[in-house]
C-alpha cells in the first residue's frame, strides 16, 4: 500500500536490535485518517470472504482494529495480555513469546465472544517472528471459528512470521513488507504489488 | 447519551466488588458504529474548542480514541503502561493506581508526542477514583499542553474521580453517568441531559 510504505520511509526510523521506530503514527501516536485507508485496503484484498469479526492483540493493535472494524461493519475483539476482574466466565488461553520485551506472557480472550460460526479476520500493526499472529490462531482454532485470514500493517519479510502463518495455511495479506533494514543502511521495501 | 445508556442498561452484568462488565461491546469486544456517535457525541459537547490531539491510556481507551480521533480529525496519542524498547528517547511519565489490579504503574508517553502547542481532550472508557486520567492530566502538564476536558464512556458518580477532575479544573464530559449499582438491585443511571 503505498501511502503506508511512503510513510514509513519518511517518517520511520531504524534503530540497533532491529527496531523501526514508526510511533509517530502507528503505535503510539496514531493516525486515524491513515487506519481508515489501511481498513479500506484489507476490505478490498479480502472482500466476499465473509469476514464477520476481526481479532487483534492488545495494545498496538487496537486502534487498527478498530477502524477497520467499522470499515468492515462487524465487531472487534481484541485479546488481553493477562486475567483481570473484568473477565468474568471462561475464556480461551494461548502462550505467546514477546520479541519486545522478552517474555512468555498470556493472552485471552473471553469464550463468549469468539464462536465457531465467526469468520475471522487476524489484524495486527506488525509481524515479525510471528508469535502474536499464532497466539491468535491458537484462540481461533480453540474456539472453532474460521480465520479468513491475517491483515499486517508492517512485515519484517526477513524474520519466519509470514512463512509461519502461510505454513498453517493462512492467507497473510501486509501492506508494507521490509526485506531488509539497518540504521546505517536504511529500509528497503518490497515492490508495491498493487 | 441515550444509546450508549440502553446498551449499558441492555447487556452490562454487575458483578460483586463494584465490577460492570460491558464487556461485550466496550472494553473487550467493541462495537465500532457505536464508537463512531461517541466520538460524535464528544464532538458535539467540546465544539469549537480548538482540539488538536486525543489522549488516552492503553489498552481499553485506544479503540474508542481511534474512532474519536477520526471524528474530530486529529491524531491520537495513547499513554503506555510499561517502558518497551520501541519508545527511544525522552518520555513524560506519571504514576497510577490501577483499582482493577490492584497495584502501582508507570504510564509514559513520548515528549515527541505532546507538545506546549496541544489542546488536548483525554478520553478513556470508564472514570472511577480518576486515577488513570490524573495521571493523563499530570503528562499533559508535564508538556504544558492545555487540557480543554475529559471524554468519559461510564463514569461512576457515585466514585470520586468526577469531582477529583472537576477539582483540578477539567471540564468531564460522561456519556452516561452510574448513580447506583449492585447485583441485586441493577444500574441506576443519572438522567440523560440531552
Amino acid at each position: 500500500m503505498r501511502e503506508l510504505e511512503e510513510r514509513i520511509l519518511r517518517d520511520g526510523k531504524v534503530y540497533a536490535g532491529d527496531v523501526l521506530k514508526v510511533d509517530g503514527f502507528l503505535n503510539h501516536q496514531l493516525d486515524p485518517a491513515l487506519f481508515r485507508r489501511m481498513g479500506e485496503e484489507w476490505r478490498r484484498r479480502f472482500a466476499d470472504q465473509g469476514v464477520n469479526k476481526l481479532l487483534t492483540l492488545e495494545a498496538s493493535g487496537i486502534g487498527i482494529a478498530a477502524i477497520a472494524g467499522e470499515v468492515f461493519g462487524c465487531p472487534v475483539l481484541f485479546a488481553k495480555k493477562s486475567r483481570t476482574r473484568n473477565i468474568a466466565g471462561s475464556v480461551y488461553t494461548a502462550q505467546v513469546e514477546s520479541y519486545t520485551h522478552g517474555q512468555v506472557y498470556t493472552i485471552l480472550c473471553s469464550k463468549e465472544y469468539l464462536l465457531p460460526t465467526d469468520r475471522v479476520l487476524l489484524l495486527d500493526d506488525f509481524l515479525a517472528n510471528g508469535n502474536a499472529m499464532m497466539g491468535l490462531l491458537d484462540l481461533c482454532r480453540q474456539a472453532g471459528a474460521a480465520v479468513v485470514g491475517a491483515g499486517v500493517a508492517v512485515e519484517k519479510a526477513y524474520q519466519p512470521g509470514g512463512e509461519r502463518l502461510r505454513g498453517q495455511g493462512v492467507r497473510v495479506e501486509s501492506l508494507a513488507r521490509i526485506l531488509a533494514m539497518s540504521p546505517e543502511e536504511g529500509i528497503t521495501l518490497a515492490p508495491d504489488p498493487a
